[in-house]
Order: C-alpha cells, then structure tokens, then sequence
C-alpha cells in the first residue's frame, strides 16, 4: 500500500505532529510505502510528489508549520482538475490520501472521495470551526497565544487607564475570541456569530472605568456592528470601506475613544496566532489523529474524517461534517454573561 | 443565601480561577453572599471563616495557588469533626458549600452530604484522576510545563548521546506522564497502570542509540518495576529501599547507565508542574466549572460535582464519582506503542 | 527623611520591581518614610499622593505595569506648573523624589533638579535609547516578546513560502528591530536611525526566496524609506499620508508584494511588547536600579541617574544624559551585515 | 582558509547561534571552508572531522544544544594527545580553530595555543564564572528558566505555607543562583563563594512566616554550611556522605523542617536549565561572539578569546581569562541583604 499524505489551506501548529504520527505508524505497523504531496493539491495538480519515510519525520513532532508546505489551490477551479489529480495519483501509485486541513480542503476532499479516491480526512483549523469534532488541532495553541497577549496587555491598560481593544483570528466564528477572552478576563467578547451594539459595547467600557478598572475588549476579526449602527451614526459608505480595509479593532477603538472620552488603542495579533510550537494538547491532539487517519486507511474505511468526541477519536462521514461550519453556540456564550460589562 | 467556598488538597493551577467565577455568578446573577473558608476542611474544623466578595476576587484569574489557602486536613479523622463542622456552617449561617478539590477532598465531600450538609464539589487535581469528568483543571497545565521540559533536555541529551529520565507527577495514575510524554516525543513512558520490564527499558534504550538518537524515558513518581525484577538481579532488600527513598527516576538512570554502559542522567521534576499561572484552556474549564456549581446551589442540586463531558458541563451525583479513581485505559496507552523503542 | 515616587510616559516591565526596591531598602536600612505619587507628574500637579510602606509593595517584583500609574503629563506645559509641583512637595513634606522613566520624563526633571528640587532618576524605557546607561529596564522584555513572535512567523512564512513584514515598537530609534531581528533571524532589518531603499529590500527579499528561503523582514515603526523614494515611484502625498496612518509594515508589505509578485504579510506588535511579566533580566536590573537610587538619596546626591555600565551601576549627572537621545551606532549595526539579504 | 569549529564541555543554548554566525560570515564576507570537529576535543584526537557549510547552520539559530556534539575530552590525559591533535588539523588542512568552551574547554586551548596552534576562544558556560567578560552566553537563558521556576513555586508555597528549597545549578560559583534568586524574589540565597550558616537560614525562614509569607530558599548545588556546622548537630560522617549524595536542597528542607516545625521541601532543577531554545539575550550575544572571533581568525589573532565588556566585544589574551574564575563578588551579594530574611 502506498498512501499520499497532503496539508491545505492556512498553516497550523500541529500539522507536522499528523504527518509524523501518520508514517511512524504506517511503516512500523503497517509496512505502507508514503510520499508526501507538496502544497496542498496544487502537488497533486502539477505532480509535486516526493518519497517521505521515517527520516523524513525525525524531529518535526515540535515544529510548527508543515513539512509538506501548503497552498489554497482547489482543483476543482482548475480545468481538468481531477482528471490531473488521478494522474497523479495513477503515477506514482498511490493508493489512499491522508488529507489534513480545514473547511475549504475538507470540501475538496469530500468531493474527490465521491468520485471515488481513497481517502480519509483529519481537522485542521486553528479555527475551531469544523463540525463532529469537540476541537480542532492548533486551536489550543492559538488560544494559549492569544490569552498571553491579554495577559500583558492587562498591565499597560491598568497603568494608563484606557481601554485595550485586541483584534484575534476567527473570519466566521468567534471560537478563539471567546476561549481567550475569558481565559484572559476580558470585559468585552464580539464575535461573528452575534452582531454587536456600539452603545451596548462603550456602556460596558464605561461601566469598568467607574470601579477603577482599565476594560479589555477582545473582537474576533470578522465581529460586525448591528445592521444600521452605521447609519445612525451618519457615517458615509466611504467610511464603511474604510472599516473594512483597516479592521473592526481600529474602527472600534476610533468609536470608544470619541464616545467615552477615554484613550482607546487596538492590537491586531494576526499571524503570531498560527505559528510556532504546538501545545502540549495540540500535539497529543494530532499524534492521536494521525494514529487514528492511518488505522482507518489500514481498514480501508475511506471517505471519513477522523474526529474528536470527549477523549475517544472516531471516525465520521466526510459528507457529514463538510456540510456546516461549527458555530459558537449561543448558550454558551450566554454562560459567560456574567463578566461582560 | 450564604455560600461558602473551600479549596482542599495540594493546589492546582486554576482554583483561583474557580474561586472568581463562583463568586462573579453567585453575587451577579443570584445575589448571594459568600465566606471563604481558611486551608480547606481546617478551615472548617477551626471556625476560620471570612467574607469573600466580587472585590476579593479582582486579579485573581491568571494567579496560581488559591487565595483562600489548603491542607490536607480530613474532619472525619478528628474527634467530633463532623460535629464541628456543622458548628461552624451553623455560626456563619452557612446554607451551602463549593468545595474544590480531588480525590480526598471529594471523598470527604461525599460523606458530609450524607450527613445532609449541603454541597457542590469541583473536580480539582493536575493528576487528572477524578473519575466522571473527561479532565480536571490544573492537568493541561502540568502537562504543558512537563512538555516543555521534555523539549529542553532532548537538546542537552543530543549533544551529549546520553539517555535522560524525566520523573514526573503521578502516584496512582499515569495521565500526566503518558500525555506529557507522547507531546514531549519520548522513547519510553512508564506509568504507576502497568508495571515495567527494565530489560525491555534498556532494550528500547538501545535500539534508539543505534540509530543515532539520544533516548528520552520519562517515568510517573509511581510507576514500579514488575515483580521479581528486584530478585533477578539480586538486589538487596536496602537496595530496594533506597530506590524508594530516592525516587523510581534515580533508579532508572542508575540501572540504564550500567545496563547499557552508556552515561543516564536523571530531572525530577517536582512542585513546578503545580504552580504558576494556569494555561487557557484551564482557566476555560476552571471558570466553566465555577459558574455550574453556583447553578447547582441555585437549583438546590445538591451532592452532585460539576464534570466535563465533551464540551458540555454536567453534573453528577459525588457517590458515583467518589467511588473510584480514573486510571489510564491500557488501551490508550497502547495506541501509542508505535512510539516506544 | 521623606521620599516621593513616581513612574511617567509609557508602562514598561520593571517599574515595580524599581518601586519595590527603592521601598524595600529605604525603609529596612535607612529608615526612611515614603509616598506615591499617582500617574507621574500629573500627581504632583495636583495633589495626588498616598502613602507607600512595605506591604504596598508586596508580591508585585513579577507585575508589569505601575502600581502608582503613569501619564504623559509635563507640568512645564502647564501654567504655574513648577510652582504646583513645590507646592505638593511641601504640603506631604516631600525631601526627595525618585523619579522613574524614560526621555520625556527625565527631561522634566533634569529641569526641576536645576530649580533646587531633590531628586534622583531612573532611566525607564522599553526602547532603550537613554544616553549614558548600556540598557535600560524593559529593553530586555521587550525584545524577548519580539524574538519569540518572529520565531512564530518563520514557521508560517516558510510553510506558504511568503514574506512577512514585523513592525516593532521603536519610533526614534531601532534597538528592540536590531536586537530582535538578529536574535529572530531576519533577513532584512529596517531602523529610524538608517532611511532604507526599497530596492534594496526587495532585492534581498527575492534573493532569500531564490535559495528557498521564506524571508522575515523586521522594520522599526520609526523606519522611513530614503528620500526621494517616494517620488522615484511617483506617489501622491496623500498616499505618503496613508503610509504614515497605517504604518510602514503595511507599506512595506504592499510593496514587496507589488514588486517582488510574492505574497507579503504584515504583523503589528504592538502593545504587548510593553506589558506582561519583566524578564529575569530586566527584573536584576530594575532591583539593582532601585537599590543604587535611593542609596544616591541617602547620600544626599541628588540631580543624578543611575545607570548601567558593564555590570556596574553607576551614578551620572542628568544634565549629561538627557542632552541626547541614544541612537544605534552604525558599526554596530553594520557588523551583522552578513546576515543580511 | 580552513577553519575548524569545535564546542567542548557541557551543552548550553546559544552553541548553534555561535557555530552559524561563525560559518556565515567566514563564507559570506572571507571565504574561507569550514570543518566541524565531532564532540570537542575527541574529534581532534580521533581525527573525527566533518564539512561544514552555510547550508548545514540553516535553521539553527534558534535551537538549543550543538549540532557538532560534545563531551569532556581532554587531550592531554591521553596519551601523545597533543601530537595527534597536531595530525588530526595536518591531515585535514586545518589552519586555525575556533573553540567554543567553558573553563576546561579554554584551558585546553590556552595550553594548545601556547604549543602553536592557531586558535580563537569563545566563553561558553551557563556558569558564567569565565574571567574577563561580563557575561557568558547560556547563562541568561538558565536564570530565566530558574526564575520561571522560582515565579512557579511561590504560588505552592503560599497555598500551603510551607518553605519551598530551589537547588539551581552552580558548583563554583553562584551566578544563577544569585540572578535567579533576586529576579524570582528569593528570602534566602545561598552560594558556594560563601558558606552559609543553618541556624541564620531558619531565622530567614521563621521572620517570613512570621509575616504571613512562604519562604523560598535558593540555593546552589556548590553552596555548603560553615565548618564546624555538622558537628554540632552531632551529624556522623555517614550522614555527612548522605548529604553530599542527596544534595544540599534535600539536606536543607529537612534541616529546615526539623528546626522551624513546619514543612519543607525541595526541588532540583537539573539539566532544564541548560537545554532549549536560547533567550533573545543569548541568541544576540552568541552572534556577536560568533561574528568577532572568525575576525580574530581572519587578523591571524590567535592565542585570544572574545568578551563582552559593557556592550562591546573585545579581544583578551587566553592565558590572562583562563588564569582565574570568575566568582560571585562579596559585595554584589550584599547589595542584596536587604530582601534576605
């Protein structure tokens, strides 16, 4: 059996942790050849395949990013896409795929299992934002990052009595604001799945300068003002674009700073969030599924994608879980209540 | 409604984290008022009880330890303890308790309801042993710090070709160090679960120094050796003793250098895998804990501990959960053996 | 003797292990009474001081921030502000100040020594570029959080073969960009103190990605494009405006994306390169700092800062330090020239 | 050119950041070849020499230990070892060495230097007890590890208020203990340049108990009681030998919990604070000496190590540094009296 393993999409701490625990157990175990497809499925588009065995693997367990490189190509954009992935495939000989990524790559994945290649999946965002898993891999990394950030800026808002806005990853969910911002204290947590009131956000930014606390307000990068705040507002579209070119934590900032009279500043953590070493539960997050991704290989249970539920890895339905995107859960954010404001 | 709040046992990344968001709600949300109580059941025995409000909570999220002190202090091994117990419920009109800690705290907890003391336990041990609950706070953070560790000395056991034994944290149960050592890439992991073979030990040792690789064995404080491995090597009962009084790591390198004539060294890691400011994610379940058990109070749910089951908080009655300890599965641990030698 | 302290400008990690050092001796071996001056300057000018004692100081060594809070406030800008200050002085009985803080800060008090008031100062910035003292405190943090991030970004940039551009704290000077970027490994490193060609940087951005390499480019947010640059590429001064508003990173990246047709990211620190915890480092320094400051009140040598030569501290006179700013020497940054493109 | 580049002595983070800077600029701006000789000395005696070039320091900046190896090799404890070090560098070519060591490493060199081998020495010690240069590389990153210990064990030894003994490396000398001890806010310090006295160590602990705080006790592993103290308590020279197996921690937290009452325990350090990835202070100060002693080759000025002397690098003569160590100096220690006890 010679089996193709590929990472799509954003890089992630732990990719390097699957692609390890995928070979090591695949030839100690199981006797299977690997190669390892470069950049994602632009590899399999243009051929990019090279040998991968367990020296190849040596050391890599607390590296971040992937060994492999990636890429966001989709073939299915490409003209004769999956004819020129079963080329590849064909050519070289391999028989199944361990495919590592996100929502984007899994759907691909979903969709080439249906033309019928072998292949099983494994979740990979430091979104979180995958459904049938409890978490994804490089999650907890990001999360651990984001709340060390918090951590510091805590001591300069307090020395200077303003109001921190911190800007962190999550375009369509709001996973790591929210695991962060509670982790970190923060007073205010805007995430996508809940548009934000601009006046409901300064009362609670106001609300902790009067007992003598400096507010940290966490924003999830793709967090919105309720629909008409802007116009209320009188503000021009051009100024809208602006929003968008320059992030809701600057435009927040702006607001808090000329509505409570208070200096506002914005960090925007960007890709320190995604780089670097695994966590501890990373790490032992993605050994375990890349021993679970290689046993499913080894019994020829295709079209799946490994998972998380409780402290047991199961497998699930490609189909299953490409269907959705894992949003946060609106009692559970309600949970939290308590410390807004 | 009064509620007091104790921390028993040895303390644990995250119980402050506990503390405040028990606290938050109760006050918040339901308009409680709260005692802490001194040093754990002590503090009880002792009539040392004081007032705890939201200001007494300010900061503490990121603080290792516990604010409100611990011990090890069993009321039921001293004369009338239950009866003083009660006393000092009674004096400070005390209707219900939050009690936080592991094994023994719990197991007391369990008894004191019966006795219709009305209680709500939280799960609390770095160890992870607390049967019901998929983890228990204070766990990702030894784990992370055991890790790291691990990290550190691959360098030095690299450039010197030498074996390196980590004794970790864990008496009765290997968690922390079949988790840490699977993150941290190591060779060998024993645990207190399944007694080892020093032959096989010094085999796996080899086998990693003949491929150019300097081992890395990490052992919990209670893992043993099988029976009779002593005698085989006609070891005196002195000798035997002595292995206990200087820890089973020590042991390790000793009979490693000599089996394998190659120079073992050994770290015990000790206090620091239990101190310090919690991980995200533990301060994520801590705080999550924190605010079910006010519920549980406000429902009157009482004799029930608040447990992670997946992503949800559950509650489950303390009888059950008291009942046993939660040893590593030998299962999981064999979904590893692909890592070992 | 009655001795006042105060922090201004900007927080930085350290300023309570000064303020805790200061207190510590001047009470234990000196006998001395002392208050805190709230905010900085802005506390003198009004009348804001409290009591500090050795329990104020307690348990804050590892705290970043102020305890006593900081301000930008100069009270040479206010009417009457000499007078107000010596005002404030004598009604709390006020014998000497130790006045903590960076340029702007000590400036003032370089002023204020010369009208006869007591005082000693501590040089505080995170950037490091207070004449006369080889660091000061903060400085090491500062780069330690700097370095840490570009370690995060190699393992991105390299999985998705791109560049990514780090703008870091440094308006006048570049010490946190040169120590960083050489300790991170960059490949470019942009200073205030050196205008840059753009061609330059992309000519050694290309020649990075031509040897395989993903580069990191580090720039100072104090950086700026030699003269004529602008015009060389025919941009409006509106657009040299929007470079100012949104920072030379961005600029940066935009351009190296533009002429080298690769991918460029751009990641803003920002804040928490100040906040947080102080290096082992810093905290030494910032003891030490403290010690030799209120042993310069004890004997009576006011109009003095302390400062760091080799492992020595040092007293100077503040009309020599504040003079001139501290700029990073061409040579020095020269010898590192090999790493370079 | 031909220059050969060896590290000898024990492991230490900043050894690679030394081996790159070295090789890269001697490539980049001189052009001369490298070799790297195998674990220190016993490479040159076993002829044991391997090509070394740009594209083998890739990537190990950040990466703790050596990629040459190691070991405590002294040529001139074998036999006609000065002659086969003379081949060894005949038969490759080799016209000068750069030798990166400690104390040992350094006095090799001095003697080989003096019998005309053309070499360059640059410090190595996480000790820093090397004379003539304000700081050793290695030794930052070993009192910033010992401090996020020391930060750790605060928070155990306030729960349960007990004394907490930290036994940090140091057999010579104090300086992590020292640096450490003060970053991390130590009640007692304890070094080999001065013998300390038990009953003085449990005054220390008792006066912090007495206000309500748990003791920390650092000690160095060198660090020993005043003559005369063992006899005293009556101890046998069995004991005594106890002592010296177990090390000077364990004797202190059961001297302490003997003659205070109340509990004590000790951790030890050991090899973590020499592995892992060096601090940005390191890392910088290791590239700086890199890059200045293959200028010292390329002057033909042999015979000579680097240093840092404030922050410049300069030149020493070898048998001027390697005639003494460095110790802690009395009067430094007693800056400090004032946070003891």
């Amino acid at each position: 059996m010679k089996v193709g393993v590929l990472t799509g999409g954003g890089d992630c701490p732990g990719l390097n942790a699957v692609i390890r625990s995928v070979v090591r157990k695949g030839v100690s175990a199981y006797g299977f050849d690997f190669v390892g497809v470069r950049d994602g499925w632009r590899g399999l588009l243009q051929g990019d395949v090279r040998p991968l065995d367990i020296s190849s693997v040596r050391g890599i367990l607390p590296r971040g990013g992937t060994i492999l490189g990636s890429s966001r190509t989709n073939p299915f954009k490409h003209e004769d896409g999956l004819r020129r992935v079963q080329d590849t495939l064909a050519k070289y000989e391999v028989d199944a795929l361990v495919v590592i990524g996100g929502e984007d790559t899994l759907g691909v994945a979903t969709e080439l299992s249906r033309q019928g290649i072998h292949l099983v999946g494994v979740p990979k965002t430091i979104d979180n934002d995958v459904s049938g898993t409890d978490y994804t891999f490089g999650f907890d990394t990001a999360v651990g990052i984001a709340t060390e950030a918090i951590d510091r800026l805590h001591t300069t808002a307090e020395s200077h009595m303003r109001t921190l806005v911190v800007e962190l990853m999550g375009r369509h969910s709001g996973w790591i604001a929210l695991h962060a911002g509670i982790a970190g204290g923060a007073n205010v947590i805007l995430i996508p799945e809940r548009p934000f009131d601009i006046d409901q956000v300064c009362a609670q930014v106001k609300s902790r300068f009067m007992i003598n606390y400096a507010p940290i307000v966490v924003v999830a990068e793709g967090a919105v003002p309720r629909e008409g705040q802007m116009i209320l507002k009188d503000q021009s579209v051009d100024e809208f674009e602006h929003v968008r070119l320059s992030g809701v934590g600057e435009w927040l900032a702006r607001e808090i700073s000329e509505r409570t009279g208070k200096d506002a500043r914005t960090t925007v953590l960007g890709h320190i969030q995604r780089g670097g070493t695994p966590s501890a539960f990373d790490r032992w997050l993605a050994t375990r599924f890349g021993l679970h991704a290689i046993d499913a290989v080894k019994d020829g249970d295709f079209g799946v994608m490994v998972a998380l539920q409780g402290t047991r890895i199961v497998r699930l339905p490609l189909t299953d879980v490409t269907a959705a995107t894992k949003m946060v859960d609106p009692s559970l954010y309600d949970e939290f209540e308590v410390f807004f404001g």
